[in-house]
Parts: C-alpha cells; sequence; structure tokens
C-alpha cells in the first residue's frame, strides 16, 4: 500500500498531466473504472494500475488525478498510434479542444472502421480531457497521425462554405476537417478531392462544432458506402 | 472608466459565475465579442456591456471573467425562455454537461426550427460554459422548459437499445435524449410515442456523446422531414 506522495508511480501520474513528459516517457493516464475496463477488453497491458484502498491511500490517489474527478482507478499506458486504413476515416486539422479530439475519436469509433487521424496543430489525443471524452474508444481504436498529403484514398474536405452536401461516395474516404473557427485552410480545400458542407438551415449558424460536423459527415457517409444514401 | 474591484457591474458578473445568483436576478454573462455581437444581431438589449480599455480597466474585466480566456468585452443580459413548437424540436432528460447543453442547443439552430426544451436535471443553459457552447443560438433561438407530460407532438426517444433507427416521421416532431450514462429512464421509454437508435457499428461504443446523438438524430430527422429520408 502506497502511503508517500514521493512514491514513484504517484510522480509518474502527476508528471504525465503534461505534454511534454507524456511525449518523453510514451505513456499516458486513463483515470475511472470505466477506461481501465475499457483498456482491458481491447487487450491493453497497463504499465501499472492503481486502485484506491488496495494500492494506495485514496487520498494520495485523489491528489494525483489530472481531471478532479477523485477517481478511484488510475491506469498507465504506452501510447499506441495505429497505422492509417480503413474504407471510412477522419482527418483533423488543428482541432485544439482535447474533448473535441477525444470525442471524434469515439464518434468514429461508432461509425467507420477506419482511425482519427491527426495533421498538424490538434490537441493531444492522450491528455487527461481527450482520454476521458474517448469513453474508452481510444483503446479499440488508437488514434494514426499524418500530413493531409500522406492521405490515401478520396479526401472530402468539409467546408461550411462547399456548394453541395456529400455526394456518391466509393471507398477509401478520408473526412477531412478543420479548427472551430477558420475551418480548413484554402490551400487544403483545393487540394482535397472534394468539398462538401452539412446542410444548415437559413439564418441559423454559420456553422456546427467540429465534432459535431464529423458526427454527421461520418452518418451520412457510412451511410452512402451501406447503399442505403 | 471603471477602476475598482467594487463597482457594482463588475460586482453583478461575479455574481452570475454561480446558478443561484443567475436565477435570483435573472440575468447571465456572455463573455467575448463574438457572443455580444450575436446578441446585438438577434435584437437583445443588454442590461450593461463592459470594454476592456472603454468602460473598464482591462485587468479588472480579465479578474472577473468566468472563463478565464480574459474576454475584452462582457455582456450581461436578461434570462429568456422560448415557447414550445416547431416542426422538430429536442427535449433532454438530466444532460449536466453545460457544453454539451450548449453545443445542443446550437445543433438545433443549425438543423430544427424549434427550441431546445429543458427537461429536469439538465446544466443551466445560462452558465458561462454552456452559453460559450451555443456560439451565440442562445441568443437567436433560446431555449424552452418543460416536463415530458407537457410535450405537444411525436415524442420519439433516442435509445441505444431501440430496435430500430428512425423511421418515417410526420410533424411536429420531438426528439427525446437522456443522461450521458444513463439514458433515458424506462419509464419514459415506455411514454414516448417511439423509440429509435442511431445504427453503430458491431464491436463499437455502446453508444455516442449525447451531443452526437442529438446532432445526428437532428440531421436524419430533418432530412426524412424535408422529404429526402
Amino acid at each position: 500500500m502506497i502511503r508517500s506522495p514521493d512514491n514513484d508511480k504517484l510522480k509518474t501520474i502527476r508528471k504525465l498531466a503534461t505534454k511534454s513528459w507524456r511525449e518523453k516517457l510514451n505513456l499516458f493516464v486513463a483515470e475511472g473504472e470505466d477506461l481501465v475496463a475499457a483498456a482491458e477488453r481491447a487487450g491493453w497491458e497497463p504499465r501499472f494500475v492503481l486502485r484506491a484502498g488496495e494500492d494506495v491511500e485514496p487520498e494520495l490517489l485523489h491528489a494525483v488525478s489530472a481531471l478532479g474527478s477523485g477517481s478511484r482507478v488510475i491506469g498507465v499506458y504506452e501510447q499506441r498510434w495505429a497505422p492509417l486504413g480503413g474504407d471510412l476515416s477522419v482527418w483533423l486539422h488543428a482541432v485544439e479542444d482535447p474533448g473535441n479530439v477525444g470525442t471524434i475519436i469515439r464518434s468514429a469509433h461508432g461509425l467507420a472502421d477506419g482511425p482519427v487521424i491527426l495533421g498538424p496543430g490538434c490537441a493531444d489525443p492522450f491528455s487527461p480531457k481527450a482520454v476521458r471524452a474517448t469513453m474508452g474508444s481510444l483503446f479499440a481504436r488508437p488514434p494514426a497521425r499524418a500530413a493531409f498529403e500522406e492521405l490515401a484514398g478520396v479526401r472530402v474536405a468539409l467546408d461550411a462554405a462547399a456548394a453541395d452536401p456529400l455526394g456518391e461516395l466509393s471507398a477509401p474516404v478520408v473526412l477531412c476537417l478543420g479548427a472551430e473557427r477558420e475551418g480548413l485552410a484554402s490551400a487544403l480545400l483545393e487540394a482535397a478531392d472534394a468539398t462538401a458542407r452539412i446542410p444548415l438551415r437559413a439564418g441559423g449558424p454559420e456553422s456546427l462544432n467540429v465534432a459535431m460536423t464529423a458526427a454527421i459527415a461520418l452518418y451520412e457517409a457510412a451511410n452512402r458506402m451501406a447503399g442505403h444514401g
């Protein structure tokens, strides 16, 4: 039973709250019973797991929680990145909000067979907030990373100003989404194989939240590729 | 120019960070140029607006920001609730995350003609985080509030365990969604006129984030009601 805050495992967990340490150690933290169970289901061997009252005094575990939610279980895992692939995947550019990145990983796990591919400027998917937002999908479907030029398949850029909604699609398709405000840079829009918008009501907002756009585009693309479009 | 933190307007903004004061004063805060501009576009008269360097010393305005983002403009407005109505609206039960509530208000503004209706246990849509997440849609389309029994129209309960996806719909339709984990209580599922699920891949997550489910359901329902289903 760990009884000192100077314990090495607790020190590691504290370090992993920062991106620089996560990169240096190639590790990340999953907080809570649900996430640790999801890791186990997906066959991930933890570096270590600490359970409050079993391995460590509860107050000491609470004190190292990055989410401030008083987790009773914390697991530490090695970072893994997936290869590109699948008939349908998502590429993100400069999506800085970790909650959005994590939520999109969860949505893609539910709606597509390929990974979420992180381009430049995205939030770290292994940050505590992003991991939490994946609700375990991070373990079942780790993210990939690539520059736009490395993407294979039909690259469809989602753009609120595009002329048309999603049309006919044939695999492999990569849905490309940009930052919340700026959207995709014009150079990327030009380089994409197609652009598409989510049809919105006149007089409504100019765009939806990037995670909503991703969810709807994944849903629509999956439907169309399954022949229900 | 306000130069003292004891100024009454600054005191009011500080109070409005808590729900109890928001309810007592029937006011709320919108932080940032975009939100204040959205309020103006929607014809909302502010109780007052403070601009850094113009009406108030910048540091004093930063100090009262609930979002910690160093807003240069803060507006204070009276809370308004919309009546029920529209061909397509959303009812939420126990959606406790203010970001989810705000994002759903934005999505519904983009995809439906009716309001987001808050049932019991939902986050306050006038909290700083929720207001920010609406990206201004709160002003264009204020939320409503009602118990399930008060809803008019075809009440379609979204439920990850439902047998079928959304089918044919005729207006008015109210999409009903429950809390992130528990979903809707079984009594509500039974009382609903129909249940529907968002089809997810086998082996994927059991459900999507509630805001993603709402966005996809709104998109699909709007399509079907427009005859493109």
